[in-house]
Protein backbone atom coordinates (compact mmCIF):
# COMPACT_ATOMS: atom_id res chain seq x y z
CA UNK A 1 0.00 0.00 0.00
CA UNK A 2 0.80 3.75 -1.00
CA UNK A 3 1.63 6.31 1.66
CA UNK A 4 0.84 9.60 -0.14
CA UNK A 5 2.83 12.55 2.22
CA UNK A 6 2.23 16.09 1.11
CA UNK A 7 5.55 17.11 -1.07
CA UNK A 8 4.73 21.25 -1.67
CA UNK A 9 2.06 23.52 -2.22
CA UNK A 10 2.14 25.56 -5.74
CA UNK A 11 1.68 29.39 -5.65
CA UNK A 12 1.20 30.91 -8.72
CA UNK A 13 2.47 34.36 -8.61
CA UNK A 14 3.38 37.47 -11.07
CA UNK A 15 6.05 38.70 -9.35
CA UNK A 16 8.91 35.85 -8.39
CA UNK A 17 11.65 38.38 -6.98
CA UNK A 18 8.52 40.43 -4.48
CA UNK A 19 7.04 36.64 -4.02
CA UNK A 20 9.95 35.28 -2.70
CA UNK A 21 10.41 38.57 -0.10
CA UNK A 22 6.62 37.98 0.78
CA UNK A 23 7.55 34.24 1.46
CA UNK A 24 11.06 35.06 3.16
CA UNK A 25 8.97 37.08 5.76
CA UNK A 26 6.60 35.18 6.41
CA UNK A 27 8.41 32.13 7.18
CA UNK A 28 11.55 33.52 8.80
CA UNK A 29 14.42 32.46 6.59
CA UNK A 30 15.47 32.51 3.34
CA UNK A 31 14.61 30.30 0.34
CA UNK A 32 15.77 27.37 -0.70
CA UNK A 33 16.30 26.85 -4.54
CA UNK A 34 15.25 28.98 -7.60
CA UNK A 35 15.37 26.93 -10.74
CA UNK A 36 13.62 27.18 -14.81
CA UNK A 37 11.68 24.25 -15.42
CA UNK A 38 11.35 25.04 -19.26
CA UNK A 39 8.75 21.95 -20.29
CA UNK A 40 6.18 23.37 -17.92
CA UNK A 41 7.11 26.93 -18.90
CA UNK A 42 7.92 28.12 -14.69
CA UNK A 43 10.20 29.58 -12.90
CA UNK A 44 10.07 28.28 -9.69
CA UNK A 45 11.46 29.14 -5.76
CA UNK A 46 11.20 26.52 -3.24
CA UNK A 47 10.88 27.45 0.57
CA UNK A 48 11.09 24.49 2.61
CA UNK A 49 8.35 23.94 5.69
CA UNK A 50 8.78 21.22 7.20
CA UNK A 51 8.46 17.99 5.14
CA UNK A 52 6.90 19.86 2.63
CA UNK A 53 7.71 22.85 0.39
CA UNK A 54 6.19 26.20 -0.38
CA UNK A 55 6.36 26.11 -4.83
CA UNK A 56 6.15 29.57 -5.85
CA UNK A 57 5.82 29.77 -9.60
CA UNK A 58 5.81 32.72 -12.01
CA UNK A 59 5.34 31.74 -15.64
CA UNK A 60 8.43 31.96 -18.26
CA UNK A 61 5.68 32.85 -21.27
CA UNK A 62 1.67 33.61 -20.90
CA UNK A 63 0.54 30.38 -22.62
CA UNK A 64 1.82 27.95 -20.13
CA UNK A 65 -0.40 26.41 -17.88
CA UNK A 66 0.27 28.40 -15.08
CA UNK A 67 0.30 31.56 -17.34
CA UNK A 68 -2.91 30.66 -17.94
CA UNK A 69 -4.11 29.83 -14.26
CA UNK A 70 -2.96 33.88 -13.58
CA UNK A 71 -5.24 35.38 -16.26
CA UNK A 72 -8.34 33.55 -15.52
CA UNK A 73 -8.02 33.74 -11.33
CA UNK A 74 -4.94 35.84 -10.53
CA UNK A 75 -2.18 35.15 -7.92
CA UNK A 76 -2.98 32.48 -5.27
CA UNK A 77 -2.69 28.37 -4.55
CA UNK A 78 -2.44 26.73 -7.73
CA UNK A 79 -2.28 22.69 -7.04
CA UNK A 80 -0.76 20.44 -4.22
CA UNK A 81 1.86 17.80 -4.61
CA UNK A 82 2.21 14.37 -3.24
CA UNK A 83 5.02 11.75 -2.77
CA UNK A 84 4.00 8.31 -4.08
CA UNK A 85 6.86 5.69 -4.09
CA UNK A 86 5.63 4.12 -7.24
CA UNK A 87 4.01 7.02 -9.85
CA UNK A 88 3.39 4.17 -12.09
CA UNK A 89 1.73 1.68 -10.22
CA UNK A 90 -0.68 5.14 -8.40
CA UNK A 91 -1.88 6.27 -11.79
CA UNK A 92 -2.58 2.02 -13.02
CA UNK A 93 -4.54 2.05 -9.27
CA UNK A 94 -6.36 5.98 -9.86
CA UNK A 95 -7.29 4.17 -13.61
CA UNK A 96 -8.86 1.63 -12.50
CA UNK A 97 -11.07 3.34 -10.13
CA UNK A 98 -12.04 5.79 -13.08
CA UNK A 99 -10.19 9.14 -11.72
CA UNK A 100 -9.21 11.75 -14.69
CA UNK A 101 -5.43 11.78 -14.88
CA UNK A 102 -4.52 14.58 -16.75
CA UNK A 103 -0.73 12.85 -17.66
CA UNK A 104 -1.66 9.08 -18.11
CA UNK A 105 2.20 8.20 -17.69
CA UNK A 106 4.39 10.21 -16.11
CA UNK A 107 6.63 13.13 -17.32
CA UNK A 108 9.93 14.61 -15.96
CA UNK A 109 9.34 18.18 -13.46
CA UNK A 110 11.10 20.03 -11.14
CA UNK A 111 14.14 18.95 -9.52
CA UNK A 112 14.40 15.82 -11.99
CA UNK A 113 11.65 13.90 -10.28
CA UNK A 114 9.09 12.25 -11.85
CA UNK A 115 5.61 14.16 -11.92
CA UNK A 116 1.72 13.18 -13.04
CA UNK A 117 -1.54 15.59 -12.68
CA UNK A 118 -4.85 14.31 -11.73
CA UNK A 119 -7.65 16.38 -12.95
CA UNK A 120 -9.38 18.50 -10.62
CA UNK A 121 -12.97 16.94 -11.66
CA UNK A 122 -11.96 14.21 -9.93
CA UNK A 123 -10.33 16.01 -6.80
CA UNK A 124 -13.33 18.73 -5.82
CA UNK A 125 -11.73 21.34 -7.91
CA UNK A 126 -8.00 20.97 -6.60
CA UNK A 127 -5.20 20.00 -8.69
CA UNK A 128 -2.92 16.98 -7.44
CA UNK A 129 0.41 16.73 -8.52
CA UNK A 130 1.73 13.05 -8.06
CA UNK A 131 5.12 13.00 -7.61
CA UNK A 132 8.13 9.65 -7.42
CA UNK A 133 11.52 10.98 -6.22
CA UNK A 134 14.12 10.74 -8.79
CA UNK A 135 16.50 7.47 -8.19
CA UNK A 136 19.52 9.06 -8.27
CA UNK A 137 21.10 12.12 -6.34
CA UNK A 138 20.94 15.45 -7.44
CA UNK A 139 24.32 16.71 -8.83
CA UNK B 1 14.13 31.26 15.04
CA UNK B 2 10.63 29.61 14.12
CA UNK B 3 10.62 27.33 11.87
CA UNK B 4 7.15 26.89 10.27
CA UNK B 5 5.79 23.79 8.68
CA UNK B 6 2.75 22.64 6.24
CA UNK B 7 0.55 21.29 8.90
CA UNK B 8 -1.89 21.04 6.40
CA UNK B 9 -3.94 22.66 2.61
CA UNK B 10 -7.40 23.09 3.46
CA UNK B 11 -9.97 22.52 0.61
CA UNK B 12 -13.46 24.09 0.60
CA UNK B 13 -16.15 21.52 -0.95
CA UNK B 14 -19.93 21.34 -1.33
CA UNK B 15 -20.53 17.72 -0.75
CA UNK B 16 -18.36 16.48 2.31
CA UNK B 17 -19.31 12.48 1.80
CA UNK B 18 -18.41 13.00 -1.95
CA UNK B 19 -15.58 14.88 -1.20
CA UNK B 20 -14.54 12.23 1.42
CA UNK B 21 -14.72 9.29 -1.15
CA UNK B 22 -12.74 11.06 -3.59
CA UNK B 23 -9.83 11.69 -1.42
CA UNK B 24 -10.34 7.72 0.16
CA UNK B 25 -9.92 7.07 -3.92
CA UNK B 26 -6.90 9.72 -4.39
CA UNK B 27 -4.83 9.23 -0.93
CA UNK B 28 -6.06 4.80 -0.87
CA UNK B 29 -6.74 4.75 2.86
CA UNK B 30 -9.62 5.98 5.05
CA UNK B 31 -9.95 9.47 6.66
CA UNK B 32 -8.25 10.43 9.99
CA UNK B 33 -11.28 12.01 11.79
CA UNK B 34 -14.14 14.13 11.04
CA UNK B 35 -15.58 17.25 13.34
CA UNK B 36 -17.57 20.20 13.36
CA UNK B 37 -16.00 23.52 13.93
CA UNK B 38 -19.24 25.38 14.75
CA UNK B 39 -17.10 28.78 15.17
CA UNK B 40 -15.89 29.03 11.98
CA UNK B 41 -18.82 27.37 10.36
CA UNK B 42 -17.37 24.51 8.79
CA UNK B 43 -17.52 20.48 8.99
CA UNK B 44 -14.22 18.90 8.87
CA UNK B 45 -12.86 15.95 7.45
CA UNK B 46 -8.85 15.26 8.02
CA UNK B 47 -6.70 12.86 5.70
CA UNK B 48 -3.18 12.02 6.79
CA UNK B 49 -0.68 12.34 3.96
CA UNK B 50 2.77 12.39 5.45
CA UNK B 51 3.75 15.19 8.16
CA UNK B 52 0.56 17.20 6.76
CA UNK B 53 -3.09 16.59 6.12
CA UNK B 54 -5.26 17.41 3.68
CA UNK B 55 -8.36 19.28 5.56
CA UNK B 56 -12.07 18.96 3.63
CA UNK B 57 -13.93 21.90 4.49
CA UNK B 58 -17.70 21.73 4.09
CA UNK B 59 -19.39 25.53 5.37
CA UNK B 60 -22.18 24.80 7.56
CA UNK B 61 -23.88 27.78 6.72
CA UNK B 62 -23.63 29.38 3.40
CA UNK B 63 -22.34 33.19 4.82
CA UNK B 64 -19.22 31.17 6.69
CA UNK B 65 -15.40 32.14 5.70
CA UNK B 66 -16.34 29.15 3.59
CA UNK B 67 -19.60 29.37 2.50
CA UNK B 68 -18.81 32.65 0.55
CA UNK B 69 -15.79 31.33 -0.59
CA UNK B 70 -17.44 28.45 -2.73
CA UNK B 71 -19.83 30.77 -3.50
CA UNK B 72 -17.04 33.11 -5.61
CA UNK B 73 -14.44 30.48 -6.09
CA UNK B 74 -16.55 27.00 -6.56
CA UNK B 75 -14.91 24.28 -4.75
CA UNK B 76 -10.64 24.09 -4.42
CA UNK B 77 -7.86 25.14 -2.23
CA UNK B 78 -9.06 27.21 0.39
CA UNK B 79 -6.02 27.64 2.46
CA UNK B 80 -2.89 26.77 3.63
CA UNK B 81 -1.46 26.18 7.61
CA UNK B 82 1.61 26.07 8.83
CA UNK B 83 2.84 25.09 12.20
CA UNK B 84 4.52 27.69 14.65
CA UNK B 85 6.18 27.23 17.51
CA UNK B 86 4.72 30.47 19.35
CA UNK B 87 1.97 31.93 17.48
CA UNK B 88 1.82 35.08 20.01
CA UNK B 89 5.11 35.70 18.67
CA UNK B 90 5.01 34.91 15.34
CA UNK B 91 2.05 37.50 14.90
CA UNK B 92 4.31 40.21 16.42
CA UNK B 93 6.97 39.65 14.55
CA UNK B 94 5.03 39.48 11.05
CA UNK B 95 3.19 42.60 12.74
CA UNK B 96 6.19 44.23 12.91
CA UNK B 97 7.35 43.20 9.21
CA UNK B 98 4.33 45.22 7.76
CA UNK B 99 2.25 42.13 7.01
CA UNK B 100 -1.11 42.05 6.85
CA UNK B 101 -2.79 39.95 9.81
CA UNK B 102 -6.59 39.02 9.57
CA UNK B 103 -6.47 37.85 13.36
CA UNK B 104 -4.05 39.73 15.80
CA UNK B 105 -4.40 37.78 18.37
CA UNK B 106 -5.14 33.74 18.51
CA UNK B 107 -8.19 31.68 18.40
CA UNK B 108 -9.25 28.61 18.78
CA UNK B 109 -9.53 26.37 15.67
CA UNK B 110 -10.31 22.69 14.72
CA UNK B 111 -8.74 20.52 17.17
CA UNK B 112 -8.66 23.01 19.56
CA UNK B 113 -5.56 24.49 17.97
CA UNK B 114 -4.53 27.98 18.62
CA UNK B 115 -5.13 29.73 14.71
CA UNK B 116 -4.81 32.94 13.13
CA UNK B 117 -4.91 34.25 9.91
CA UNK B 118 -2.51 35.84 7.73
CA UNK B 119 -3.98 38.31 4.81
CA UNK B 120 -3.88 36.79 1.27
CA UNK B 121 -2.54 40.61 0.24
CA UNK B 122 0.66 39.64 2.22
CA UNK B 123 1.52 36.58 0.63
CA UNK B 124 0.26 36.58 -3.09
CA UNK B 125 -3.49 35.51 -3.11
CA UNK B 126 -2.56 32.46 -0.73
CA UNK B 127 -4.63 32.40 2.70
CA UNK B 128 -2.10 31.35 5.62
CA UNK B 129 -3.22 29.87 8.58
CA UNK B 130 -0.80 29.80 11.53
CA UNK B 131 -1.38 27.47 14.18
CA UNK B 132 0.29 26.51 17.12
CA UNK B 133 -0.45 22.72 19.19
CA UNK B 134 -2.60 23.01 21.93
CA UNK B 135 -0.45 22.59 25.03
CA UNK B 136 -3.12 19.72 26.55
CA UNK B 137 -3.46 16.46 25.20
CA UNK B 138 -6.40 15.53 23.25
CA UNK B 139 -8.58 13.56 25.23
Amino acid sequence: MSHPRVAHVGIAVTDLDAATEAYRALLGHPEHDRETVEEQGVEVVHFEAGDAMLELLQPTRPDSPVGRFLQKRGEGIHHVAVWVDDLRAELARLGALGVTLIDKVPRVGAGGHLVAFVHPRSTRGVLVELTEKRKDPAP
